[in-house]
């Protein structure tokens, strides 16, 4: 595995990429198993594997956690490294941006959900998404679904700006006990990844009524709200796939997602129908 | 020459364009001599060209000549053809935009000269450029120093989003008696088009006084002033190449701009020193 650590040695290193198909992985670091399982994914899929690990600070609001996220550089170099991955791109904040700068903005759309909980937050994200997909020019890029939204929006930027990238998304990786996996996790003591794990079972239960052709979303969330009881919950929302709230379930074509609070983390976790 | 009239089209071609360089200059028809100066030299430096004919919604404001703006397919087709051109692409643009779009902010240096004038006009020009080439993917894209904002705006979105295209700027292309070429100038009726060669004799003059050592820009607007006494002068202005207003000439990075009005039509023109 190579690692990369500026854009020109990326570029070069991209240019003498002129056969077979190239996956692509952009995390922000702090490895676990759900990167660990795109990774795979892409490493099983394509002739080249490139990750990049970039903490990118556009997608942050003043007062969040940008100066806290878990750093776990050499564990991730090893990670990657054990994945099989070719070239592992790793910049400086430095040089991913300018003072000023030529930007994206997300839909309207981006500012419902996570996007009314965190205004611009994806204007960041496709912002650094589009610069790192310019630079890797990937055959496939690999998206988890727990970031619902965000997956959405990147889909919508690829048809928009025409770009010639399958984005595939990756079914969400859990712990054995349920709970969805994130680099957040770690901010939780252990009675709150106790609770926590109510926000997994809110979406089983969920699951277990749709199965039984229960699809009022009211209904849906009613229960839902019982199982997460004690629970912050920030918000129980159904939506198809272009995001809008819907009041029936509709088969392959609904979202079910929840954000609990539990102090200054917000823990996402979803269900595709 | 093939005329490409879809986006799916479009992909199919490039995707099956595999070597050599591709050239490619992004029109809004009505092609002139200053147009053709491009194609050809997109011709003559390229393996393939791709020349794009789409009159974009997205940046003209409301009020503006959209609806009025010439339109000449025909003759257009022919011009590209005698040019040589190998693939003429001309959308439809309810193909090339969906109701809510993924966007492009130009920075706040889109918000003066041009930008102050036109709010949000660099933002539709940065988001259908950036469509075009991302669905052409030219080695080179080709174009006028002319509009000298949008150039540098461009520039400056190839080097944010990190995109793999050499911009190349050139020439401004002139009438014999030095009027710049513009598919706005058959708004001119014959009084305006002679009082319109007071812009470029302006400009003419700035020249001579800075091949004099004149430095001070003060003095070179004012004598600038003095040559288009009788026109409506929206703006005359003096830049480094970053677009910052300069009060000393730099020799290689100054651009000297000019906009004047003759009842609704706005002409530009501009000197590189």
């Amino acid at each position: 595995m190579k690692i990369l650590k500026t854009i020109e040695e990326l570029k070069e290193v991209r240019n003498n990429i002129t056969e077979g198909t190239i996956g692509f992985v952009p995390t922000m670091g702090a490895l676990h198993d759900g990167h660990i399982s795109l990774i795979k994914q892409a490493r099983n899929e394509n002739d080249t594997v490139i990750v990049s690990i970039f903490l990118n600070p556009t997608q942050f609001l003043p007062g969040e956690d940008l100066d806290n996220y878990p750093k776990k550089d050499e564990a991730d170099k090893k990670i990657c490294e054990m994945c099989k991955v070719d070239y592992l791109f790793m910049p400086d904040t430095s040089t991913m941006y300018e003072k000023e700068e030529v930007l994206i903005k997300a839909p309207n759309k981006s500012y419902i959900l996570e996007g009314a909980s965190r205004p611009g937050h994806f204007d960041g994200v496709l912002q650094v998404v589009l610069k790192l997909f310019n630079l890797t020019r990937p055959t496939n890029a690999y998206f988890g679904k727990k970031d619902a939204q965000q997956l959405t929006l990147i889909q919508q930027m690829v048809r928009n700006l025409f770009l010639n990238i399958n984005i595939i998304p990756c079914d969400i990786v859990r712990e054995k006990d349920g709970l969805a996996l994130s680099s957040r996790n770690v901010y939780l003591n252990n009675e709150q990844r106790q609770e926590a794990l109510k926000i997994s079972k809110s979406l089983t239960k969920a699951g277990q009524l749709i199965g039984k052709k229960e699809f009022d979303v009211k209904t849906i969330k009613a229960t839902m709200k019982e199982v997460m009881n004690s629970l912050d919950i920030e918000y129980i929302e159904v939506v198809n796939k272009d995001f809008e709230p819907i009041d029936t379930i509709e088969l392959k074509n609904t979202i079910i997602l929840v954000v609990a609070r539990f102090g200054n983390t917000r823990l996402l976790d979803n269900l595709w129908v």
